[in-house]
């Protein structure tokens, strides 16, 4: 099993926040963040399910889930001081009513409730995502979204863990690969074996994304697996994002399914494990993301495959995708301690496509790989 | 492959829209909502995917995708007449800031450039969805999110070709299950295989939740695959909901591992085909939602089981889950033609568990079953 964020990590993140901001009352609003801070995930494959639930947070550091009552088991398991359910449905009559809907208006209901008395009210939110019309009309709205933005860099133990188990599984994965990997079988149903391979290792349901192409799909870097039936002497790129209890994985091999290597993926097979070397080599707290992908694109540029390098050096792995540090050319972040991302170096053009990723987690002094999957483009 | 929704869908549900809607401009930004009216997805298997991306119609019926351009290759088979793209992540420069307070400035711009000239303006929203601080000074708001509530309802034929595909696919996974089914698997490794079996059947990938429970855990009705071990003579529930295009088919099986079945499922099989039957009979438009739940409830307590009855009796299938009509008790919905519905009798008590669910659309004249698995207690 995957494990979870706990309540230390909670009591920790929100105590964080509170800190740097100074609000009343704050609200999150955005799924993911609701459940950075309170534990809390409505479904553990997707953030759209079951309608709009909502964390309060007050300037003593009191804890409020607000949610739909199809929600409240698992808001039991969440780590706050309390938990308000209300029904949209209850199995007895019809809602009628659009649950979004609904919900505003709960949360407006518990906003009214929590500032009465106030003469003012200073209110927390996310831009972008906190839902007109619910917010008390005292209220003067302050936007915390760049405060969880920064705050989301350094993951927290618990953080890791959840990530390091789905590195974990992600292997799993693209060793299943290289046992499946022949002439005749389709992309669709290599990534079906694949699949099955992670939810064994995971012990419960993830979400799959990936790129997974092959042949001339190569040609293009990206793309979800499709009917094409895989052939002799064919490039396979497999690109596993699994994703589950709100975080991911995102790991890279490239595999030409041949007994030898045409030369081009010889020397594209040198000059990308050259450039994983090469920015290996710089991943430590105090540098910049500009200079991680200029390390990266010089190497492959001198393996003779720079012009064929058109995407970023890899970015930060999180509760979203892809999110900070982001290693392209101008990128002004610096790296710190506690950073988790990856670095994937690629080379697309007409006849040749291969890419390979590795993840890390930046620690005091350097980088700590955390992925361990076979590279090789041999099987 | 599964379909996706066409151009005459869209347009025809926007000109929908607009016959009931009255408002110089309509934002939908429910990402359910976004796709229901243009065909644009973000992400085939995830609602949360990407960013906050828009709709936006106008009186003439013109429609502008906005769009965050991650999002611009998917926009690009979208049917609207336009579509904008922001720029949150350019692969050449670090974003730096939270991509959903950039999603509501992009959009408050637009906002502000469509209704200039304007001396007031009425503006379509929907509550607890639109997001504080986009709206220009001079707008009045008006929520349309029950016109859209009502509008779900009857499914377009565009619609009726996604889930009659999904539906199809969920039979293999079903069928799948009763083959790989045996003393000594776990749940999670069955989940692993039907999962294979309907991901090889769509030709793409699909996000599958579902119930898969097996001995006690049968008692409790739902649950997630675990690492329970299946043994000789434990039922299996399988209710299977794969989503994929926005859309899921939704139904179940029961399979007892055993040769003969024990008395208590062999009344449970025939109480719950009965309510079956029961509720097929009076699946037909102006029949109201709260009479096919009493019809579905008084064949299982017929059968000695309606204490044991504890849920809806079925519910509408579409874009959410559940959603309207509502199978219950007390529910004043009356059917229509062009619903898509499930029946799911069910009965739990210390000492068994079981469920069996049908998926249909509700014909002028009577019910079309969609879904044809065996429901048959013994494989």
């Amino acid at each position: 099993m995957i494990p979870r964020l706990t309540a230390a990590g909670c009591v920790h993140r929100r105590a964080q926040l509170l800190d740097t901001v100074s609000a009343d009352l704050i609200v999150l609003a955005n799924p993911r963040h609701v459940y950075y801070y309170s534990g809390f995930l409505a479904s553990e494959l997707t953030l759209a399910g079951w309608g709009p639930n909502y964390l309060i947070l007050d300037r003593e550091g009191r804890s409020i889930l607000l949610v739909n009552n199809s929600a409240a088991g698992n808001a039991g398991f969440a780590f706050v001081d309390e938990v308000r359910s209300w029904t949209w449905y209850d199995a007895a009559k019809n809602p009628g009513k659009p649950v979004w809907r609904e919900g505003g208006k709960a949360l407006a209901g518990l906003l009214e409730e929590l500032s009465s008395g106030m003469t003012a009210l200073l209110l927390g939110i996310e831009a972008g995502v906190f839902p007109v019309r619910t917010a008390p009309d005292t209220a003067r709205l302050v936007d915390i979204s760049d405060t969880i933005y920064r705050q989301r860099r350094v993951k927290n133990e618990d953080e890791l863990e959840i990530i390091r188990a789905i590195v974990a599984i992600t292997g799993e994965g693209h060793a299943r690969a290289r046992k499946e990997l022949r002439s005749g079988i389709r992309e669709i149903e290599l990534y079906g074996k694949i699949y099955e391979s992670i939810i064994a290792a995971a012990g419960e349901p993830v979400n799959l994304f990936c790129d997974l192409i092959s042949g001339p799909r190569t040609w293009a870097a990206t793309g979800q697996p499709g009917s094409r039936i895989i052939e002799d002497g064919d490039p396979v790129i497999l690109d596993l994002n699994p994703y589950v209890h709100g975080y991911r994985a995102d790991y890279t091999s490239t595999i030409v399914l041949t007994e030898e290597l045409p030369e081009v993926y010889q020397d594209l097979e040198k000059a990308l494990h050259e450039a994983i070397v090469a920015g290996e080599a710089i991943l430590r707290p105090g540098v910049r993301a500009g200079e991680v992908f200029e390390a990266v694109r010089a190497a492959i540029d001198a393996g003779g495959f720079g012009r064929f390098f058109d995407h970023h050096a890899g970015h930060g792995l999180g509760l979203g995708h892809p999110e900070a540090p982001f290693f392209v050319a101008d990128s002004s972040e610096v790296l710190v301690a506690g950073d988790v991302v990856t670095l994937e170096p690629g080379a697309y053009g007409e006849g040749f496509g291969a890419r390979i990723e590795h993840n890390y987690l930046i620690g005091e002094t350097g980088p700590v790989r955390l992925s361990s999957h076979d590279t090789s483009f041999l099987i």
